[in-house]
């Protein structure tokens, strides 16, 4: 089934079913207020919403409505923990080349994976308001997972069967704060500002086969001010989903809701192009000794969107960068 | 004014008022269900929190009941966002001279903070489940602050203005994770299970003027297997909590409840011990060679109180890491 959240004003919005083809949509209110509610009630909430969703797409639902991407917020507008992988080693391994970088230890045996802010997550057509261009604007094409509750330390298997929903993601990314921020030790943080996220959440049934091993096996189509930027595909990830979650959850227990990301979707061998500006430019420096392709600039769009079987899925992200409001006394 | 959450079996908990001895308690139901919500709504909930505060620290609450610190969860068992600075440079100073570590860049004018998870924060007398005795169990003595919204790119003096309440803090470390995920860039993540908080959270005027240069000035009691361990004070904090948390919302804005934490507050000159054993062992390795004092084991607890004027503030954390119930295929 098909999931969204639309706008309400409210911390956590109203949820919504949608049918397949992502033309029309039901209110969920009845068994669920919020995506948040629903996961955080899945057993109870998951066949009322599967019921819903089957009369929806036999166009028998009552109060069906057109859907409106515009309106969607993120599907988990604020959600208990973001913890986003870099599971597409190609990335890595192109990055490390292009800027001489020392290998990351382990980076081929233990995810690497950062902690994100998760009060603030972006809907797909949001404007993402940053405050200044200088930062190294970028986007980062990604799928990821909506979990019900994890138990620490939590095996591959057991971690596998906690995986709700499938996302995809536009992790935002400002570059230049990312190598200091690196070297410090301490991680990501003012090289994380809010991610953004594709309208619709499924279950992992809508991409049959494209759900494999715990694997996003779609391309993703990412354009760049209107021209194609890449469309690598989900299969070439490095861990698992199931291995992700069961890193993040070493230590610690993960609440119904947490989203974990793959990281920027990467493919090699150069012909699926990139996910991410900062890739590209590390194909360039590669290629052509320096980068060539510039950050992004206020007003410039990226779109992103994967689709199986030629139908679309999660709906399209498809936003601009805009500058933030400067800061006021008042709210 | 003080306030506390009960817990309740929901995610939030029931917000209290504190009288300011800690020893009573009224129901602040009809203000704001849980404490998130009182953020929430500050302008609105502040002066009625303070006058049931008021009526209750003169004895004259209907229904105020005695407040026992054993029922309580952390001031904000969920929260937006729990960013952890290492503020204390002394800190720092001494694990880079103690293991040959090289210093970390600017950091004596950038502050260092790491993004914490936020899901699922401890109350001050709940056991610490851990799954490992090996992962080197630590805990980290801090203050901290709990804000209203903060826009993004908020200068000192705006941040300062957004502080609501003072909090304390046991941020629990897993220190045979630390060196490795420092060196990967991506920062902590398996090092940082859940942080523990004191059970009350206070205003500002609370501690008169040990609040100063918006640093808590106040010494933080660490207690080790009921022998001391350590008091350092808060004032020598390198940036204070207006500029830790400017450099928290650089890039993004931080949503109402975003708590940010101090770091393991640690004193120059070492009569005053230490907040943590890693710092403590740091000590040892510098003056004996090698470090001496073990990790924690389970069964092993920690007591932290700061007290102004010789009267309670936040309460005691006094809690026990036990070994975590491995994870089961149900809930």
């Amino acid at each position: 089934m098909k999931l969204a959240t639309l706008k309400d004003n409210s911390k956590d919005g109203r949820l919504v079913v949608v049918s397949r083809d992502l033309q029309r949509a039901v209110d969920a209110g009845p068994v669920a207020p919020s995506l948040l509610a629903a996961v955080e009630t899945w057993a109870f909430s998951a066949p009322r919403l599967l019921a819903l969703y089957e009369r929806l797409n036999e166009g028998q639902s009552q109060g069906a409505f057109d859907f409106d991407p515009h309106q969607a917020a993120a599907p988990l507008p604020r959600a208990p923990q973001w913890c986003d992988g870099s599971a597409f080693l190609n990335h890595g391994r192109l990055m490390e080349k292009a800027f001489n970088i020392a290998p990351i230890p382990d980076m081929e045996t233990i995810p690497l994976m950062y902690q994100g802010g998760s009060d603030d997550l972006l809907g797909a057509h949001d404007d993402i308001p940053l405050p200044d261009e200088a930062h190294g604007i970028d986007f980062e094409g990604e799928f990821g997972v909506i979990v019900d509750e994890v138990p620490m330390a939590c095996d591959k298997a057991l971690a596998r069967s906690r995986i709700l929903l499938l996302i995809q993601i536009n992790d935002v990314s400002l570059r230049a704060f990312g190598p200091r921020e690196m070297r410090t030790g301490f991680g990501f943080f003012q090289a994380k500002p809010s991610s953004s996220f594709a309208p619709v959440a499924v279950t992992p049934d809508e991409i049959g086969d494209a759900w494999r091993d715990a694997r996003t096996s779609l391309d993703l189509h990412v354009e760049y001010n209107g021209r194609w930027f890449g469309d690598p595909n989900g299969a070439e990830i490095n861990f698992g989903f199931d291995q992700l979650i069961s890193h993040a959850a070493a230590t610690r227990r993960l609440r119904a809701g947490t989203i974990i990301g793959s990281g920027t979707v990467s493919n090699a061998g150069g012909k699926k192009g990139s996910a991410c500006i900062a890739e590209r430019r590390a194909i360039e420096a590669i290629g052509q000794g320096e980068p060539q392709t510039p950050f992004m600039k206020f007003g410039d769009r990226v779109r992103m969107e994967a689709r199986w079987q030629d139908r679309p899925v999660f709906g399209a992200i498809d936003q601009r960068v805009v500058r933030a409001e400067p800061p006021q006394a008042g709210r």
